[in-house]
């Protein structure tokens, strides 16, 4: 049996029980390392909290193993039971169909157990989530790479009055170029895009396009470390976002589209230059929401 | 402190360790009855399950309750800790929204634990969650009472080529028309829809409006139990799955807009009638993906 379990966003303890009744049953458990582990305390001596809560061993799975060596997961998870643990949830902003598919074609049982993602826990700045249009990622602009076809996407969802939830790029263990080009893989230190830098790339994408899809005065969420304790969310304009420090990663944005009144509401709390806000005391939201 | 805690989409299991830890911590725990508790094994003698597990009390609150007696409740959380658990998410489908603006203009501190909500868990299709456009819902008809705004959005995802989740209507404690005109209130037996009345109700309205948004042979995929371990999975078309007999609700559907080469391989696993399937055993999907 090969169980794919989510572990929500934010610790190790945001695991399901159900998730941890699997997980302790297992045989062999792997956990996927191509989307981010920051959160789970996980650094190179190891996975020991993790490992500490499940009572077995972890073994980082990169995006390298999952593909080339899905055929020995696979087949262990033929002769006995094998977790596949994925932050956040199996299915969620990084989804792991490929695993499933080829699972499925051997005939091999699959038990998904799910947790949050950010494609529903972004509910928690206030703009509901049946009120969002298509999904875009925003990539790490390079000299020579600059796609911008998320431009489109974001304008449709506005002239529709729709919220536009971005998902910034996250490279972890992309190998070098020059190290590629020297033949042998060394790989980069790990980046991950910040609110600052996808609203920088997003004026200048608009700039060029020039078709007003939205301005610097535009309405944005900026939301930092979502599902974590120290999770922050900051309401404003694109330019007053660009000039908040939102700390650590995992960084994303909403691009506010038109608002009910209690979406305005919930905004309100996480302004971060309105009036309304000034008697509130608290102008960024830390914690707690 | 008031904890927003959700439950996820299966049984008293799927709540998350962070959330078993508070909620034991609280004083007072309410669990929101006004979606569907039907997984939680909940039934009129009482929410043993849950209590069991939790070692505290639990009292239901209806929409009645939470509307009328909210202050009550957040006097409590003035001086104590309380726990309001939510099935899903608490930014799932059903928002809890009014409550946080509630208690965050009283000054409290909200905590949110979140959770698997319909909205990323119907990821386990195999659709990719930023693929769909505007989700929707569908509301029972009545002899007087037939609101199509639905249609639009289809229609639009649809020319986007996006996928469209269907929410169907769920009725809990509905005070009786009958009862209401007598001045005192009795309530409606709870009612759920099914993925084979929403079918009716749609094809109902594209042949009042003849936009061709969809047709009977528009591949859909209906899904029962999501995130249960008696989950029931069938792609087909909006013809074929109206035949198919789902059991249990709660239900939901999705709309297929265009899609990708893995999405196609993971639908095909979950087809009714494909060629492909047929030496591949299962036509459904039961329990596990």
């Amino acid at each position: 049996m090969l169980y794919i379990i989510g572990l929500g966003l934010g610790d190790e303890k945001d695991i399901t029980l159900k998730g941890l009744e699997a997980v302790r049953r297992c045989d062999k458990v792997y956990i996927e390392a191509y989307t981010s582990l920051l959160s789970f305390g996980i650094s190179s001596d190891g996975l020991s909290k993790l490992e500490e809560l499940y009572g077995r061993p972890v073994t980082l799975a990169d995006r390298e193993m999952v593909e080339e060596r899905a055929d020995v997961v696979l087949s262990e998870a033929r002769r006995s039971d094998v977790a596949f643990l994925v932050v956040g949830d199996p299915f969620g902003a990084t989804t792991h169909s490929d695993l499933v598919v080829r699972a499925k074609s051997l005939g091999l049982e699959v038990k998904v157990i799910h947790n949050a993602s950010v494609m529903n826990a972004v509910g928690v700045c206030g703009l509901q989530l049946y009120r969002y249009g298509e999904t875009i990622s925003i990539p790490f602009f390079t000299e020579t790479w600059r796609p911008d076809s998320f431009y489109e996407k974001i304008q449709r969802n506005r002239q529709l009055g729709l919220h536009t939830l971005c998902l910034l790029d996250i490279r972890v263990k992309e190998p070098s170029l020059e190290s590629l080009c020297r033949g042998r893989k060394c790989y980069e230190p790990p980046k991950y895009m910040t609110i600052n830098i996808a609203i920088e790339q997003l004026l200048e994408v608009e700039q060029t396009r020039g078709e007003s899809a939205y301005s610097a005065e535009t309405i944005c969420v900026g939301i930092a470390r979502l599902g974590s304790d120290d999770q922050q969310v900051v309401a404003g304009s694109m330019k007053e976002l660009q000039a908040v420090d939102f700390g650590a990663p995992l960084h994303c944005l909403v691009i506010v589209g038109e608002t009910h009144p209690v979406e305005e509401e919930m905004l309100n709390f996480y302004a971060l230059k309105m009036e309304t806000m000034k008697s509130k005391g608290d102008l960024t939201n830390s914690g707690s929401v």
